[in-house]
């Protein structure tokens, strides 16, 4: 059985690592997901000024404070991506490619960056439109599978994947080097469309069209309706009330992704919030 | 005429120089009253570790760097403590003793010093209690007044008072030495409850009683629902919704008068929440 978490934190972005400060003071044993840059688009912001108490200092400088306040609270970050989040009654069930982690609560603060859906995405989505190549990849043996990747840290599932599939097309979205092993083709294109019948048999390209079995697409995070099933959105963002609450028990979410302004200190201060809700849910669930 | 600002920030806690920051940014032109020491509840607070970006520093350190922010944003803040505010239809009316202000929007960040009323004291407010003691003066002239202060700052209205009024009783709630003229009887007790017929008559103490005629009550921050006639509560704190809009059209609140969790960094993002939405309603009067 894996072990139980009070708290399990998805993001690194302000409203995560506020969260996860309160967490820590209030003594919770929680878990936090993300990457140790913590936000792509606090990095590469250029002057903030309106986060009250840093000015004159670039996004980059500010998340170097950041990581400052995570070591001296003696707080680490998981670089693990979470695939799904499943609402099991009295704890939350986490999946990360071949793993799961236990938490009695959970906040989600993964921010507004998984993009729209490209067209025929979500009809194709579980008829040969994925998100977790390790996951789906035993589905691929001796297929043709094509990766779209928003981030260089997923080559090392294109290379799992071309271990397995017969044929592996992978669409870098990023701007840094491509190192994959050599059976993997490199396509430069803008993906467009996914076509099929009952199942995906198409990539639409602005300059070409691949014949593939699988598409994958691997952005930096899940739309949250899709990562956590059942959670009520309001349009693109998580619907929740002043405490930071979700339709669903024991589920929180702050920052971008409950929705504007989106700005570092709104996203800090829900997550502050957010925490201290969780506390409440956990002490409160711990007494009966 | 008094000039028009854009917007009037009442408050120079978290969520006020939040606002201001982002009034500044967003180019508008507005006014923010407060102290220069900032808060007192920030500035006495021991450690505060769950303001992101902060660690292992004193709440006077912190408001130390607040200080420097707003200094890089030439933001000053007016030391003048608001009466009342006038709801006028297109701008709202701000008193300040014998001056008055002019605001298209007001974003209310006072906080939740105001305390608990006396016993007595909200049925008599308009029939012997006050609290502008300057404002209602001429009222008093040759009759008795009794004035409860909680900061020393307010000796000055005291020794004003003493000059009109036959005789002042002085209860300063605050530890500092006091210093009034020498005409007025400074009583060291504790207020219990105000009683009268039509009028005050008297205020009883712990340990004694004082026949009085008025009295004022100097508290550091007023009770909102007393500083903006009309505005709609929620218990004891301010009903706003998402956009931190209250009842009354361009009247904005944010910060510990909204609710608990009591918490900077909340307070810093509603503020910042709060002014973002205040610039929006600007522009769009502004159109008409």
């Amino acid at each position: 059985m894996s072990e139980r978490y009070d708290l399990a934190i998805i993001g690194s972005g302000p409203a995560g690592l506020s969260a996860a400060l309160n967490a820590k003071i209030r003594k919770k044993k929680f878990i936090i997901f993300g990457t140790n840059e913590l936000s792509a688009k606090l990095t590469k912001a250029e002057k903030i000024n309106n986060y009250l108490g840093f000015y004159g200092k670039s996004g980059a400088e500010i998340r170097d404070e950041f990581v400052k306040h995570l070591d001296f609270m003696d707080i680490s970050i998981k670089e693990e991506k979470i695939n799904n989040i499943y609402a099991m009654g009295d704890y939350f069930a986490l999946m990360v490619n071949e793993k799961m982690y236990e938490a009695t609560s959970i906040i989600l603060a993964t921010g507004v960056n998984f993009g729209k859906p490209f067209k025929g995405e979500e009809e194709f989505l579980g008829k040969g439109v994925g998100y977790c190549a390790t996951c789906d990849a035993p589905l691929y043996k001796d297929k043709v599978v094509t990766i779209i990747a928003y981030n260089k840290h997923e080559e090392a599932e294109v290379n799992f994947l071309s271990t397995i599939a017969s044929k592996v097309y992978y669409l870098p979205m990023y701007k840094e080097k491509v190192d994959v092993n050599e059976s993997v083709e490199i396509i430069k294109d803008i993906p467009l469309e996914i076509i099929g019948d009952k199942k995906v048999n198409k990539l639409i390209l602005k300059n070409s069209e691949i014949e593939t079995d699988g598409i994958f697409i691997l952005r930096d995070s899940v739309a949250p309706g899709q990562l956590v099933p059942g959670l009520k959105m309001d349009g693109s963002h998580i619907e929740v009330d002043k405490k930071m609450k979700t339709n669903l028990k024991g589920c929180f979410a702050a920052g971008d992704i409950v929705g504007v302004p989106y700005q570092y200190i709104k996203a800090a201060g829900e997550g502050n919030i957010a925490a201290l809700s969780a506390v409440s849910y956990i002490d409160e669930v711990s007494k009966k």
